[in-house]
């Protein structure tokens, strides 16, 4: 199968005055982090799609990168895809990956050569597996790509796609579970409408929904015991997109009574484009008992489109950082690059480089929280800010034991509040920046 | 107490050719359409705030509207403000009204005077009504304005500031049912973050979860059985605010046991500045069972803040008035105006002006919606294209009789799908604009 | 040759209450309006890369539509596509095309090969345009799509892209003159930069300026006597654009003393994309002497990339109309679709039925438009409230007669300014709103 | 005169590892950074308006900050102002300020009584300044806050509204002159439109260009040789405000001529607004040769309106800073901090704690700045990408020696590009990131 990556070395940690552009300056998988390894804290996975098929194609100019891996025979090139992502992960360092269907595999002539393809390429993944130690994060089936999804997969008008789109997913499915894959996950870029001229949306929800019971009952019955995944983004390629966002996803789950069985997996860029920052949307998650699983890129705020930039903004990922720490960390998810390498970043070494850049920024943002967490001057700000939750009135109110009536009475009695305190932004920004400069 | 708009006539139906600044072009009150009078479908309030407190103020300029009524004194002005409210109100035909407590009354030396000044205030407000026969759409209490509000109301991290406006809420609840409203509005303008560096999320939303709880309890007591709305809006004054669009409102009505008391009222320019259109939101509401009551203006799509533009789109209003229909008009709710005529637009003439140009705007988007629905093309249109869901396969997946491994069977059996039609957006907008032409 | 559009009739005006499809309710060719016939005013020109190439790939899924015309072969599909083209602007009544080097023939194997197929075509073009009267708007090279340009064109870091891209222009430019072309047009979409980090501004500018000295240049050698446009868009497919608005694009034209050859292409799109509505991008151009020409589309404003959706906003394509007639009309340009018909719109007939609707659209724009004219209400309100630059005062400002010693003089005399006139914003709504349902 | 800031001691330079919220970690005065002081490469500047006067107030609530300096009378207050200012500038060690006319001193009842006001202000600051060698950075005349200039000053459909400016504007620049500024800033927030309906844009900008070239000819007479600024501002209070940006006021001045004395400040914040990053807007600036002053602050991509908080996004501001370096520094501008504590960071403590974040960021910037071009590698990258420009070809070009025959013949001859060489954007980002964490 020869090396695909020629001019990528082996990556190591070199520390923070190393110049070799091959190495980790920050990213040192053995280090200790709150009680964890950095590598299993950050549980970083290489994308299928991008790391391996993306080519710098955009709207207004071809392939500017070489990802045809020495054949042009769709089935070899995805078995070369294979060899050649998991030498990516060997000397990246990365333990996990993630898929979708069809970059895996190529569509077939019918849906049964693309069933046909996909097993076969899994069992050349699982090989790989096997050798490597590599593992799968999570799976899921590309519902968008075709043009028989154009009116989406399963909120088309069309009762076929609908058919279509439930046997593709079984067999991503399928697939995932072979692959020891302990998450699916739902992004839905075809699920939504260009006009509402022409769509009725509730009926469009109500048979999502129903398409959602078909994959738990499904993933039941095959031993499916992982998380399902919604990834919210709220517009592109669809006008807008039912999973606009983290709260308009729980919405629907809670509609549905879906909660029980799916989390979200939060993407960067996706947040950004729906008006949120990252942390933002991390938060909901967490907060509503959600939080899954996490798509690691940037975008441009200045830009409206899904950039899917490879994370090197330090606050973004220190402020995800703290967020996930909060939430205790990950389980089933971790961190996958879906992120795809400049236009102009044209080269394989790119390639790697863009992944370095990639991991070292959440290595960063992993040692800065960690910093804050211990420095203890934010926390203890915040936690004084809502001291008076833990007074007696606070107790009551949170105990469920006031009305208005009673609050009423003691407003009444205090007079005008005089207990606020300043929020202290500025100060706590300066002492954020601070950390961040201090050396890690 | 003599009168106010000196300069502004009884506005009349005049037709679409009359060429009176003060005439309704389109607006003509007793035409039947759809089965009810055009009064009884849009149901327009007059906003108590911007059209007897506003002035023009923005951030970098001072007043240029003169809503002095002639006098300086607060209560007196109070008093005046309402004599010159029923007298506009009279003049252009508008029916129903919304207050805040504050724009109502001023707010006192203490919570005491305050609550007697807003009840002094409520009782000349009950004469008018009981002289006029207007009618009281909604109240809500202004929970932003004042200073002790900076860090949030029912959010606040200061439980005194919690009971203050439990204190406040309560008065003008009270005020709200003595004057008749079946609807009470929270918008929450301070509840949300400037930077999660200094916030806890969760117990905020918790608490306010419990502030609409107690709420719920202290109307049942006092007789309210009208409808409590959220409204939400995404953000300004609050870098983000918890009521996010609709979607979020309702996830949190729902985590929080509050869907079946609660419904929303929309926003066209809240809509916007959440990257939804007005329609969207309209649609989010209706098929949640959420639709409750419209704040009628717009935005515009190139300003990044709520400019509250009397409504004058007439595609927004056709669209707007086509979901409200659909949803099966208003119950307790109608076409608010929470807009404000332009800065520049200084005088008490435009005050009408404006107002005559957002109802014949809402008018004629009745009657193109009327004409829409009449015209039947896109009815018809979208009926054919869900057809497939009345096919015995479509009602066996609405039935819930499949599984994943039943549609795959059919799909593998079908082959490819060669059953998509065209969505034909372009030649929906297209008949949608020559109804919009073709005369009303 | 046969019949390539097969489904689409010769599309003929059939009157406001046609509920024929294939018919124009409001562009009625010979129908004259302000002095010339509506064909004259609306130069529509079809878009040969839209209407003949494009096939509904998008960033997230591949075509829908099929644009082969029965071939495989480069070539032979590039003449298939001349007449094809021809047959469809004969079907639509359409006179004028617009083109971009690669999508009337396909690129070599080498430049040479390139410049020969591209000659070949011509031929072809030539040989219709000759049996059809149809003519050529403007004519422009593709210097974005090829990887080569990947850094820019004229404003690439590497000299040899420079040259490349000389030779195209140069070949671009024999095909336009060859054709009877009156324009030429610079749209830039990688004259621009992905992060400053890496990029040298002031070079690259001054690299454009000398490319565009060389193109005035072989114009003039070659017979050229037209318009050079420059195409203003902000950004994408690069992060941000040199030619970002029409004001940015006057700056760098001003600055390299090129104003006297160069005019601007303003898209309505591109106009939205850069926070401006389409009519502030044409009343720049047309203050600063440069209006040009006009790539009739529309965007999305809630969305943040170029959607190139046909025109079917009656506001803007009437307020467009208004700022076309205000600059004395078209001369050298027109109005090219630079819209495609939505993904999911995926049939032949469906090309036709957008066009349709885009003409009906700027049909309407300049009936509206003649009618507000013909109205004077709006027109005569603006005269009135200049009409103090019309006093003795407001002339020797004018004339330069004043300084601020004269003026601080009589402004201490005047006392507080006393003379403001509102200015009816929400008024002259309502009658733009009235005029426009009235009827046409 | 007493102390007005009471709680905020002498702010020094502590170093990094300093806990105490009011010193300075990384701003150290006298430390040499690229061969001047820190204080002479920042020359950071107070900015009278948003330190001294704002309070908090916005468009949904009131003050929350007493700036009232213990007095409510109008021209004590300012006189309290000139003593607090001086008091702070001199606990900070700032060296500069900015004001604006009606800041510094009340507005009378009429223009006579408004010009002694701010004469008899002028002369206590001059007073203080004598004392303490605080010096003035630049003047302006706040020509939007009055409704007097609703429809804009210079750019007024009314005679008299541009007289009164012109008288403003005149006092102002005597002002500006007496306390030995050297810089003279224009401001359009009124300068624009809210709707083109009423508009005649291009008489607007002949008159405006009218009033800069009094003002030219006004400095000359009074001795005045310092720069004039625009401040490019997108939008906000107007809606399209016709110094959209940095390129747009540079065409507006090469169009009027007056390039020769006037040049841009820079303002973060509404760099981001008209979709620029503040980067941008300096580089246009600079390659322009129009490079003048800042208005330090940072807005919130996410937002839509001028937040105008203190700048603690580091990568602004070194990349900042970097440009400004290029530019050759600052001659007669400066850093001015046009920034606003935010209104729940509602104390006198706030106002210090904030500038020393925004100080200590832009001390920062500076010093990474310093680090990024010691190290060479981002810069030595720059250079070799544009290595080509340096060959024979490149300097023939350069030198206007070619032509698009001559480029054909040479791009004929080369066949296709092999020569371009990856942007490298992500290994540049890491290269930054690993500068920025690395210690000052």
């Amino acid at each position: 199968m020869g090396e695909y990556f020629k001019n990528v070395p082996v990556v190591k940690y070199e520390g923070p005055k190393s110049t070799n552009p091959f190495s980790y300056k920050f990213y040192d998988k053995d280090r200790i982090v709150r009680g964890k390894t950095m590598g299993e804290q950050l549980k970083f996975a290489m994308a299928w799609w991008h790391t391996l098929c993306a080519n710098g194609v955009d709207m207004f100019g071809s392939a500017t990168q070489d990802k045809s891996f020495g054949t042009s025979d769709a089935m070899d090139l995805a078995k070369a895809k294979v060899y050649a992502g998991f030498e990516f992960m060997e000397k990246l360092g990365i333990d996990y990956f993630c898929f979708h269907d069809r970059d895996l595999a190529p569509e077939g002539r019918t849906l049964e050569e693309s069933n046909e393809n996909l097993a076969k390429i899994v069992d050349v993944v699982a090989e790989q597996q096997k050798l490597s130690g590599k593992k799968l994060l999570w799976g899921t089936a590309n519902l968008f790509g075709n043009p028989r999804y154009m009116h989406g997969a399963s909120t088309s008008p069309n009762v076929d796609v609908y058919a279509y789109a439930a046997a593709q997913v079984k067999a991503a499915m399928d697939a995932t579970v072979k692959l020891g894959g302990h998450a699916y996950v739902f992004w839905g870029g075809r699920e939504g409408y260009e006009t509402l001229l022409n769509t009725d949306m509730g009926l469009e929800l109500d048979n999502m929904a129903r398409f959602f019971k078909m994959a738990i009952a499904y993933g039941n019955k095959i031993g499916f015991d992982g998380d399902f995944y919604i990834e919210p983004k709220p517009k592109e390629p669809t006008k807008n997109q039912y999973d606009f966002d983290a709260a308009t996803a729980l919405n629907f789950l809670r509609k549905y009574d879906l909660l029980d069985r799916f989390k979200l997996n939060i993407e960067a860029n996706h947040a950004t484009l729906a008006g949120h920052t990252f942390q933002h949307e991390l938060a909901v998650a967490r907060i509503n008992g959600a939080f899954g699983s996490v798509d690691a890129n940037q975008g441009d705020e200045l830009l409206g489109w899904d950039t899917d930039q490879f994370p090197t903004q330090l606050y973004s990922t220190t402020l995800a950082m703290l967020e996930i720490l909060k939430a205790g960390g990950f389980t089933n998810g971790g961190l996958n690059f879906d992120s795809k390498q400049r236009r102009g970043s044209f080269t394989l070494e790119d390639t790697a480089l863009a992944h370095i850049a990639g991991m070292d920024s959440f290595a960063l943002g992993l040692l800065i929280a960690d910093k804050i967490i211990e420095d203890g001057r934010i926390g203890d700000f915040v936690d004084k800010r809502y001291a008076s939750w833990n007074s007696d009135l606070g107790k009551s109110i949170i105990a469920g034991n006031e009305s208005f009536e009673s609050l009423s009475a003691i407003a009444l009695k205090n007079g005008e509040v005089t207990t606020n305190i300043s929020g202290r932004q500025e100060l706590l920004e300066n002492i954020f920046n601070q950390i961040l400069v201090s050396g890690v």
